[in-house]
């Protein structure tokens, strides 16, 4: 059992952002600045060739901590962001960027990779739950959310699907190869984002993989644009699901 | 040209509501009781076999007027609500209960029926809002929206395909075949829902209507559950539309 070491920390516009790493593994954890003990926790995961400080991460971060009033925390995953890169890694994002040149569709690569890094990231994101439920503003009683698309959905549904502490998911745009079993086993309220003029995911996939989750509450949104086109709005949508699931006021009025 | 009459007014949280007649089809206008000049308008149209004070119109008026400082209105459809019904309605409903009844697809009924009703309906919903921008606290120069689901989108495709004053439309929960030709004609922002257990709709239909909307913009939410299941916080995500596509100040922060 690892613990968390803050190695920086900073202040601004009412978020507290504190870096730390568990186990070696470097992250962030964003809170209210005016303190927010015991309140709901959102885990982050990144996408593909982004790191746990991407603006698509510092953003979901403060609509979750000055919107909602949650913490929310993410890790560099394998081979991204401050984290080495093995052979491993670079001979297979040698590959994606020869079949991206060569024309080729980029999903075997990306699929067979993130298998891969997801393998070795589920341990480390519940080495991080733990970590992070072992400090006093978070403890362990409080609901936990899951917010990761991409390869971030590909380190998500494995994890979700063995960590109860997860009580609703925000997961989205992934091939459904490798992921469709495991949603089949998640059964949290779940929102899925996807696009409807993706250029590497087709409708069929994208849809395969929603439809493959057991969760009696889900909701897809589907918007048109291309893979890299999702609304921002959507992170809104997703900060007011975690909103309705993981506080006990969120109920709406009648 | 009809001019709208008022035959009746009570306000209550808020909500100023006034009961009409354009034409001696009789609607509600639904309008913030603090006064809202020139604020935008949105045109719901309500399901089959309910009628314009039915309580999805009156919520939706509610979030409206109290969430969003809208106008809001609705018209009884064509031998719905407080309008006599005829020997042709008569006899398609009491088709649609036989089919019902003998465990047949209500679609071929509904497409037909709702098809016939939009032919009548729609030159109604022009006159009605023509009528509506000629009141002095609503006016011509404002937004206007459209809102109708089932029998409320059988409604408004064809009222919007060809009425450039709707800016944007929440549709959803109905067969494309009569439908989509209409819709290949729209072009403004949508926000369309379906239900991803329909028991009348397959998902096949519901997401070929929503795959022929020409608009750049356009959103699809399926939520897991049958026909009349979709969740209530469907009716918030449309009232956050129509404050994104309807005010001048609804742009998101970066």
């Amino acid at each position: 059992m690892h613990s968390l070491q803050f190695t920086a920390e900073s202040s601004a516009n009412g978020v507290l952002a504190r870096d730390f790493t568990v186990g070696g593994v470097p992250g962030v954890l964003w809170s209210p600045a005016s303190g927010a003990d015991r309140a709901p926790l959102v885990l982050l995961a990144h996408g593909g060739g982004n790191h746990k400080k991407h603006p698509a991460m510092t953003g979901r971060a403060r609509l979750l901590v000055t919107g909602c009033g949650f913490h929310a925390a993410v890790i560099d995953a394998p081979g991204h962001g401050d984290r080495p890169r093995s052979a491993h890694d670079e001979a297979e994002i040698a590959e994606l960027f020869r079949a991206r040149a060569a024309g080729e569709p980029e999903g075997p690569v990306v699929v067979r990779y993130n298998a891969h890094l997801a393998e070795l990231a589920v341990p480390e994101y519940r080495a991080t739950l733990d970590a992070l439920q072992d400090l006093p503003e978070i403890g362990a009683a409080g609901p936990v959310g899951f917010w990761g698309l991409n390869m971030g959905t590909a380190i998500g549904v494995p994890f979700v699907a063995d960590e109860p502490r997860i009580t609703a998911a925000v997961f989205g745009q992934h091939w459904p190869d490798v992921l469709a079993a495991q949603a089949q086993r998640i059964t949290v309220p779940i929102e899925f984002d996807l696009q409807w003029d993706d250029e590497h995911i087709s409708r069929e996939e994208g849809l395969a993989l929603f439809d493959a989750f057991a969760s009696q509450e889900k909701s897809l949104h589907v918007n048109a644009g291309r893979h890299k086109e999702l609304p921002r709005f959507e992170a809104d949508s997703a900060a007011r699901f975690f909103t309705r699931h993981l506080t006990a006021a969120a109920d709406r009025p009648a």
